[in-house]
Formats: C-alpha cells, structure tokens, sequence
C-alpha cells in the first residue's frame, strides 16, 4: 500500500532532488512533479529526468497531488506556500522538509490556513546543493522526525511517516518546539561554530591563507566541510529558530570561557576530565550507527 | 642514499608506531628499536613486529642509532629526553613530532644540551590511539613541518627533511614560533572548539543525550571525531601552546559574539556573506588535495 500516489516537490535542491530520487527507487508508480523557482534548475531537472513532470508555475506542480513538499530554504517556505494556495486540493497533505519547525509550521498554517499540514524534517544532508547534488540512499538509516501540530489528523501523520519509512528513513515524531531545541544542538550550533571558525582562520593577519589551506589537515579541514553547505538555507535556519540558537550559542561560550581560563590557569585536569568524556560520546554514535566507524571519517590514505 | 641507517622511536602510539611501518615499508635496511613507557604498548608492538627491536629502557634504546625521535605528548618531552641523556651517541639527530614546538624545542635543548636537535611536526592523524592505530601511509601527501633551532647544522636539517620525504611527506621548514601560531589556527583552536561542543551537547538537560547521538548526522557527529583524540596529548598541547591558543580563542570569541549579534537582531546579510566566503576556503581545500571532494567525507551512504 503506497500512502501516496501523486507527489509533488518544490524546491529542487539537494534535498527535494534526493527525495524524487528515492521515490523512483522504492515508489516507482509514483507520479512526480516537480517545481523549482529558478527557471536553470526546472531545465536541469527536465534534462536529469528525475520527475515525471516539471510545471513552470507552482500552482500548475499541486493541482492533483495528494503529498506537496516544500524543500525550500525555510525562510521562503510561507512565499512558496502562497503561491499554491489557490490550486491546492482540498485533501492534500502538505509537508516540507525545514530544519527548523515552529517558524515553518506558522509560516505555512498562514498561507494555507485550511491544508492538512504535518512539518518533517529529514536529519540527513550533504555539503553540496543543486539538483545534481541529490542521491537516492540519502535518507538510508538516517532519522526523519515529524513534528505535527496539536490536533493533527493521525491518519495523515501515519501516511508522511510511511512515506519517509519508504524511503528509507526511521522516523520520529516530536513536538515542533522540542525538535527546535534538539537541532539546536546536534545541526544549528554545529554549523555556526564552523562557519564562524572557517571565518575566523581566513581573517589571520599573521598567518596567510595559503598556510590555512595548507595545514589543515591538523583539523581545521573537517570544519570547512560544513562550512560549505548552502549560505540562503542556513542564514534563514539562524533566523528562524533564533531563541533556542542564542540559547545554545549561551551555553556554548560559557563553556569555551572555562577552557580558556583552564588553559591560562595551566589547570589541565578539567582539561584532561573533558576530554576524556567528549571521547565517549563518540563511541556510541558509531554504536548507534551514525558515523562509520572508520578512523578519520573513511578518508582514503 | 638512506638519510639513517639506525633509528630509534620512543613512544610507541599512532604517530610514532605510524613511523615504525612507513620506516619498514620504504627503508627496509633501516636497522629500528622502540620504546615506550608502558610495558604493555611494549609487549604489544613485540608482537605487531613492526620494529626489529623493542627495550626495556629508553637509555638501552638509543645507543648505537643515528637518529631519535620522540613521539610522546609534548608534556611528556622533557623527562623522556632526560633519560636517554647518558646513553645518547654523540653524533645522533634527536627530533621529535609534537604538535607545539618552541616549547618542546626548549625542553629538549634543557635535557640534552649538547645534542643536535631538529624539531618535527607531520600535520597527519586520526582520532584514534596507540600502537594498533598506526598505518604506514599516514603521512603521505601530509606536510611534515621541520623547525630547526637558529643556527642548526643544515646536513642535519637536510637529513631530517629526506627522512620525511621519504616517509611519503611534503616537508617545509619554519620558524618555531611561527609554527605554533599557524597550528594553532588550523589544528589546535578546532580541537578545542570540537572539545567545546561535544561537551556542552553532553551537558544540556532539556535535551537527552540519546537525542544528541540520534540526531548528530545534522552536523554534530563531524565534531565527535576530533574530540575522541587523545586526551594526554591534546592537554599537553593546549598547555604548552598557551599564548598562541589563547590568541586565537579571543579572535574566535569576538567573531562568534558578531554573529551572535546578527542572529539577534536579524542581519541576514552578514550571516549570508559570511557562509559564501567560507564555501571558497572548501573548494581552496580540495582543489590542493588537503581533503577529498566526495561529499559528506565520502561517507557511505
């Protein structure tokens, strides 16, 4: 039983491109169409043909589909919502793929205020973006949390959480809020500490850039990673879920200000006691099957 | 030409048991003896067979080689050097491979004043530890930074050098001092930022660390590896290079408190240039070879 026969994606990217992907793979009956607001991507995804159909309009995308997804960057969500809010069936569900929840959720409830609407959140990614980007093992292992709002039809939360089942993905459910707070911590703070990190070693007037580059292998290469994942997606998720990422960012800064003092005081067991502790929350990530296990990340030596 | 026909490791873990089989594999003349503190690493590389002999005292180890190289944390320098003063062939090379080097430089020059001392860093590594951990092609590609003391014997810079070319590294020389501040942007602050992290993610009670470990694919689980280095050395390395490290916290701190700012009140564009100028360091990264283009590190997915 497929929970759903006609999807839509908009929003071509690494993720909407990696959805389609994976629905060809495990749902090949699926009709798919497909959206992007840039007209060199719709061409680019005609030519990749990883959709049944490229409409040139949003709204021309939903009007018969019973799943919409929106996959775009979550501070354009409510734009994107309106412009299907005229073409849209009445009994589509509509979800997104946002990395972060309430924002998204009021944004599209205000642009669709009677859609059938359960956020999720695919906890999977790459540093890269675009169409070509995308792959269809994406979501393989990887968690997707739904976060629908009170009152939700469980009918329709059970057929978005079949449908990322089906593509691969375990899937939890959470409160919008709480799944704020959560990927403050394990994504939102992440990426803003690399980025600021990367942007901090770039602006060295006694080091040169050349030599950044060239010594990162002591670690600093590892941060540029997620440094380079999309600038507009990220700059819309520090927006968005502001509150609980100046919380963290809080939390973070105290604890980095008792390092430094540890390090000037030359107190080095709360150095030592640290991390020795950081050492196995690493073990039970690749436990729990969410890195390799492989030293150095896999990287071929 | 062999650079050294005889070469001592004291410190038998990843880096220098790395040494040991990339010595074997591209010099197998090379006559090799280990040391290490702990009688089980001895006991253990007796049966990896990786070296052609391993004493039971540093002293025992050095007397007939022609060079020596410490491979134990950098707070660990000084007393390893000492006890192999005595025995200490006149006419030998000691280097070293700590990860700071004005101050191991000093505390090796303390114990041994009348050696030829010709300090090394090969920036190449992995999150794991101890004898088993080695490989022998760790290095290859790597820069290897040699620093030789002001007016340092350049046959003996030479030969360290071709020892390092030989093991597969790219070699450059520096000034000590200047080492340690470029380590400490491209190695040591993102330890310790990494350290940071995993730790205030371990600390938080609104959020369980189960959900930490479940959801860290968003970003997390990449600071997880750095912070399962080894705690001894990472310690010793943020002590003895305190002035530098300490430095490029408060660099670190006033950029992160900007964007802090720009989160708070809502300044999309700074946040937006930032993360396009980091995108470029990525791409300088990979296009020099320093990490492989594959993304997410090549994970499998």
């Amino acid at each position: 039983m497929l929970p759903f026969a006609r999807v839509t994606i908009i929003g071509l990217g690494l993720i909407g491109s990696s959805i389609a992907r994976a629905v060809q793979a495990t749902m090949p009956t699926v009709r798919l169409t497909g959206y992007d607001a840039s007209p060199e991507v719709r061409e680019r995804v005609r030519e990749l043909g990883f959709t049944d159909d490229v409409t040139d309009t949003a709204g021309a995308s939903v009007v018969d589909a019973d799943l919409v997804i929106f996959c775009v960057p979550v501070g354009a969500m409510g734009a994107a919502a309106a412009e299907i809010a005229d073409d849209l069936p009445a009994d589509a569900i509509v979800s997104d793929v946002g990395s972060s929840k309430a924002s998204v959720l009021a944004a599209l409830a205000a642009a669709l205020p009677d859609a059938t609407i359960i956020p999720a959140h695919p906890v999977a990614g790459t540093e890269n973006s675009g169409p070509d980007a995308g792959f269809a093992t994406l979501f393989k292992d990887r968690w997707c949390i739904v976060t629908p709002p009170e009152g939700a039809d469980p009918a329709a939360v059970q057929k978005v959480e079949a449908f990322w089942q089906r593509l691969g993905a375990n899937v939890d459910t959470m409160d919008p809020k709480h799944h704020d707070l959560v990927l403050a911590v394990t994504s939102h703070l992440p990426h803003l500490i690399a980025y600021t990190i990367v942007g901090t070693a770039s602006d060295m007037e006694g080091v040169t850039q050349g030599e950044v580059i060239k010594y990162s292998a002591g670690g600093f290469r590892d941060f540029t990673r997620i440094a380079a994942s999309d600038p507009t997606m990220w700059r819309d998720v520090f927006l968005s879920n502001k509150d609980a990422v100046l919380e963290m960012l809080q939390r973070f800064s105290e604890d980095l200000t008792a390092l430094q003092r540890a390090i000037r005081w030359g107190d080095g067991d709360t150095l030592f006691d640290l991390f020795t502790r950081t050492r196995a929350v690493r073990r039970s990530i690749i436990e729990q099957g969410q890195d390799d296990a492989a030293p150095d990340f896999g990287r071929h030596h």
